[in-house]
């Protein structure tokens, strides 16, 4: 028997999620059964999407019931395990309730090396974060040698591979993001051409103009809103608009405007596509591998902002719409 | 010497384009050179497309020039000719300008055959707005048998061909449509399995769920404006949006708003892919066939406004804004 903390979702956030809207439970649980091993979490991730599923709306993924545990990517620890396939000192990812201790028939779960890179990686760069930059550059970007990218969110877990991607295949990156120290290392340490802290610039079309002087061939867009506004009329013929994220709009309780598309789009011949990393199931082995050798190469640099205690995983959610991570926004639990 | 009226572009339009923008004139054109032949107008197309090209404005293609004569796809007869590739009486299409008469070197012009279909079916159904249908629905659409294509401006000249190539291809196709005349054409005429009227539905986002019960895989995007932001939320998962017009936006004088695509294209990984007729060059004469061949089965049909005399050119394509025309407008001139 042991004791576990368990997080539920106590109410549907109305606008920007708060504290009160999560409420933790103490609860038993039983010694595995046949074919049961028991997880202890070692590293919480908390991202964007989430929100997404604390409305009750149809969307690519069920919502999140009231009164029952909120899930997402963990890294657990197997402790007790009556599983042929896990042992004991395994350390694994899957999706995982948002508890200290929980049982698993082992259904989901991914064993993880220890010696190929620090275990929080795997919720990060090389986890669905850094899956998700590389099959969206890959798929929809199509970044060619001399192209300018646009990226948003771009020191965010997301953003900031999207962006190393690009200077990878040779473009002129530009970041914007919501802090000087944000801005800064957007160019120190993601080695991105220009960084535009969108927070402090009174008007941001006319910075992205002065950044972009070839105009716009891709977008990697990770907040949609104004900002994604002020590109439109920038883009190039043919441009590409890879819509990953919405951070901006997400808490929005009425329905967001923005300034219409079509025109913009029907002039330049561009494309806005959006997608979800589940897409491309199908390359997620081979992006892991091209991230890992970049991340060995030393092509790729990783940030995180690591909170530590179970207690601060909504705080640590919360969080993410101030702005307050830099990197992987992930919760060390022990 | 040969008179000839010419229209020229007076004002840029503010808002709808009015008459008092267009200014006629009468010039002397000389006996055809070398090289040069001499052109009778026969037909002129008039197109939403050429309200862009008043403003001023960076697009595709150069804004028409203020006190020049504005251009566009006619078929003309040769009369005298000094060009060893043409003879009098041939008839040809190219971009030419709004002239009963004009001198030409040749270049541009196309011969059309006058075996295959009438004329004027060369200016639309078989001509840039036949195309436009097909190079959009065929690289973008992709419409697959089962599957809900919307099209919008649906009896005008590319929707009618847009939901007619739908419908061969084996979907469920809706059209929306300005008029209960029109509406009744889209069954009746064109075979598409229900039509709505944009004008006197009260709440067209409740019309487009009746009528797509499956949601909509397809949207062939004519207009733009309100009619686009009632699809958003009836998309399915990797729905394709085929930016190909937005006439309820072009005479807008401040930057048109509309709901934000961005989190509905996200969550369904769909796209929006704005395009130009010349993105697709190399396509034409496979298009060109396709078209006729389907004309000549019987399995596409057309429907055309003619209308009367050099003179009209100017209300002609004002109308366009007005809904006037039932499939491709067009110009008779003699």
């Amino acid at each position: 028997m042991h004791k576990t903390q368990t997080i539920l979702l106590k109410n549907r956030p109305d606008g920007k999620p708060t504290k009160d809207d999560f409420k933790f439970i103490t609860e038993m649980i039983e010694s595995p059964d046949k074919g049961q091993l028991i997880l202890h979490t070692k590293y919480v991730s908390v991202d964007p999407y989430l929100r997404g599923r604390m409305r009750n709306q149809k969307s690519y993924i069920e919502p999140f019931a009231l009164n029952e545990p909120i899930t997402s990517a963990i890294i657990a620890e197997v402790g007790e395990s009556n599983h042929k396939d896990f042992k004991k000192g395994d350390v694994v990812m899957g999706e995982l309730a948002w508890k200290e201790h929980q049982l698993s028939n082992g259904k989901g779960l991914q064993k993880i090396p220890s010696d190929q890179a620090e275990l929080s990686a795997y919720l990060g760069v090389l986890g669905m974060t850094g899956i998700t930059a590389y099959v969206g550059m890959t798929n929809i970007g199509k970044p060619q040698d001399g192209e300018t990218q646009v990226v948003s969110g771009a020191a965010g877990a997301v953003g900031s591979v999207a962006g190393q991607i690009g200077k990878i295949k040779g473009c002129h990156v530009v970041g914007i993001a919501g802090s000087d120290k944000k801005v800064q290392l957007l160019t120190q340490d993601f080695g991105m051409d220009k960084g535009i802290n969108y927070k402090t610039t009174a008007d941001i079309q006319k910075a992205l103009k002065e950044a972009c002087p070839n105009g716009v061939d891709i977008y990697y867009d990770n907040v949609g809103g104004e900002i994604a506004d002020a590109i439109f009329p920038l883009l190039n013929h043919g441009a590409r608009i890879i819509n990953c994220g919405a951070i901006a709009v997400y808490n929005k309780t009425e329905m967001p405007q923005s300034i219409s598309p079509q025109p913009f789009l029907i002039k330049n011949s561009a494309s806005m596509q959006g997608f979800i990393v589940r897409d491309y199931k199908d390359q997620f082995s081979e992006a892991r591998e091209a991230l890992t050798q970049w991340l060995q190469d030393g092509k790729l640099k990783h940030k995180e902002t690591i909170v530590e205690g179970f207690d601060t995983i909504p705080e640590a959610f919360i969080g993410l719409f101030d702005g307050d991570n830099i990197g992987k926004m992930v919760v060390k639990v022990v």
